[in-house]
């Protein structure tokens, strides 16, 4: 089996025209005009394709290709067609093209297969619209439900809940999206590599070993507001030098952590309140963003970061204190399915390595149900969420070769 | 001559009625409603004490009392009525007010003088609307034509020149607002002192020796925008993770700063660039206020910190830009008239000091062609530019005593 680079391309390119900043990389944010006519666009590829497609009550597409024993659970594969604010053309969707023309390959060679195989669209891996990542491999694993929709606003105060039922979704039967473990036999997912290892050790494909899971907070600096002239620096009790000190003593846990294989450390929104250039800010807000291969190795970090707190609050004048908003767990990637893509990766003659997933996925939800793996491909300079984000179509249909032969060897067994 | 504490009260409460923020603070931006409002208040306040009310192509207000002699330069007295966002209720406010209570003194006692004396208020003293500082003193040491207000614009674009126009001021006139050596004998500010130097030393009354001056930029750190988690701690080039190492260098730099009497190093805005949760910022812009006694000083301290940039770039892989808004030159205050005002707080029995004013004035500006004084009463806890800002009305009519005995004594000179 051989995938179509040029199909890969087109599809891609064609995706990435349901886009709202043209101008700037590519936005296409959860329910909005182009991530509802990009979601119709790979429907139509579905469909093309011969896969059956059918949709859940948080919007995840399935387009399945059917096996020949009804009473065997399925093989998924699958990423998701959103995005951050003024990102590239490739996170996410590179796995759902890749995936719809792995089925089409399977489907195009004959081959027979006992279960079902399903390429999926996850509604909404990126938080973008409602601050919370993966929300339908989230509801998948049980972890958002019907009610939890009611709780999750957008900026213009919308809940999920009041979105998904002006958009038609039948919302009686959101249990249904729900899985337990047995339902899926395993999932792989397809994903640029979103960092430089594949590409700084010349490799074209990755088996992911774990992927890291984020844990966010805030965290609120007081101080005391007061004018920039009048207060000496003896005097002042400034929350924004506090936030920068607090800053980069995170960065200096995070890049001296021996704890885990991986961990990063990110602030990547600051307010200084009043925010005006002649006030000393009494007040900065920024958020953390905490990734780890490891759940202890992560708890630390945090336990130390915030153990430095008092020394802190103490020279400083300021108190500190910290919103929680998620603390998810990594996930272990199966030692089985990655056996069998090594295996094709052997096959097709791909140079490809181990490594890590820093950034998450739907994977670490799925992960919670199923047995997951993923399949990287290189990221030009390892830039991600930007709009300088590149893949080469190369590398994608190579990860789409191993793909079609791992999916098809799944759903066999 | 003794002051009418209760009236200072009285008109200083009623002039804070004028304000955008009445939940949070005081807010009166120059040329809003609740500026405007608030001009006429005063012009009202003025004409009831009898003075002759005068205002100028930029909208600062005179009223004087004339003196026996028209032959001779005036003595003036003044401050502002404009604020920063959610300030406080007596930043320049209790200058005008006292200033008008110090001349309504001097002519209800009846004491002769030869030179006019004017209270003042200057137009926009605070940065607020038009991002720089001073504009009525500023015209006065002419350094602001009528061609520079074609190219101050507000939020909305809108140049002062149009503003200014809109109000109907006469801007064929504005050459007149320059005034030059001789022009003015004395000029005399009180002001609330923005510190905590008078608080700490149980004083009630400070003569100011020197006013610090402002230099504003904008530091512009570039690195490269990219995923959270995808991006290992070696890999990135985090802009904002810089600009938290230049924030401290710049606050070690400042603290450790011995070559003036008085230094502060302010960072009061900050955006990161995109700004999202989940991506390491491309880009950190944030603003930089430093001030100090002496312009030597101050521009050692900036050469020392850029000097530090190659080593940040380098380290970090970033690059490091800086705009420079203005590098003002701070002011000595006249011996003589400092001389009178201690003999007066003598005479008075207040408790007095000599102190700096980390803070700049319109006297910063009048400095720049006649002989300026400074009296400062204190402000709680040192704050300012925040809703907590305090001065005891008590202090203010204590410095008002001392202002008119020194107005008076210079008019007639």
């Amino acid at each position: 089996m051989k995938s179509d680079v040029k199909r890969i391309e087109k599809e891609l390119r064609e995706l990435n025209e349901f886009n709202s900043t043209p101008e700037s990389g590519t936005t296409r944010v959860l329910f909005t005009e182009p991530e509802l006519k990009g979601r119709e666009y790979v429907k139509g590829i579905m469909k093309d394709a011969g896969l059956e497609v059918t949709e859940d009550s948080i919007g995840n597409v399935f387009g399945c290709l059917k096996g020949t024993d009804p009473s065997l659970a399925p093989v998924w594969t699958g990423s998701h067609i959103d995005t951050v604010l003024n990102a590239g053309m490739f996170d996410g969707m590179a796995g759902v093209i890749g995936g719809i023309e792995a089925l089409r390959m399977i489907k195009e060679s004959g081959a027979g297969h006992k279960r079902d195989i399903c390429a999926i669209i996850y509604t909404s891996e990126e938080p973008t619209r409602f601050e919370l990542s993966c929300l339908g491999s989230r509801a998948m694993a049980g972890e958002l439900s019907v009610e939890d929709t009611k709780n999750v606003h957008d900026k213009d105060g919308k809940t999920l809940y009041e979105v998904l039922n002006e958009l038609g979704y039948d919302l009686s039967e959101f249990h249904r999206i729900k899985r337990s473990k047995g339902d899926v036999y395993a999932a792989v997912e397809m994903h640029i590599e979103q960092s430089s290892k594949l590409e700084n050790d010349h490799k074209q494909l990755g088996i992911v070993k774990a992927i890291c899971a984020p844990s966010n907070y805030d965290i609120i600096v007081k101080g005391v507001q007061s004018h920039a002239g009048g207060t000496s620096m003896e005097d002042r009790h400034d929350a924004y030098m506090a936030a920068c000190d607090i800053a980069l003593r995170l960065e200096k846990i995070a890049r001296e952590n021996t704890a885990s294989e991986y961990t990063t450390a990110t602030i990547g929104r600051v307010a200084t309140v009043p925010g005006s250039v002649n006030v000393i800010p009494g007040e900065c807000r920024f958020s953390v963003d905490i990734r780890d291969t490891d759940a202890d190795s992560k708890k630390q970090l945090m336990k130390n970061l915030v153990s430095q707190f008092p020394d802190i609050e103490k020279e400083r004048g300021v108190t500190i204190d910290i919103v929680t908003y998620n603390e998810d767990i990594p996930v272990k990637c199966d030692r089985d399915i990655m056996d069998i893509i090594r295996k094709h990766m052997e096959n097709s003659g791909a140079e490809y390595e181990y490594l890590l997933s820093g950034a998450y996925h739907d994977s670490l939800f799925v992960g919670h149900f199923a047995p997951v793996a993923m399949i990287f491909v290189p990221s030009k300079n390892g830039i991600s969420h930007s709009p300088e984000e590149w893949t080469d179509f190369e590398d994608i249909a190579a990860g789409t070769d191993v793909l079609a032969e791992t999916l098809l060897e799944l759903a066999n067994k």
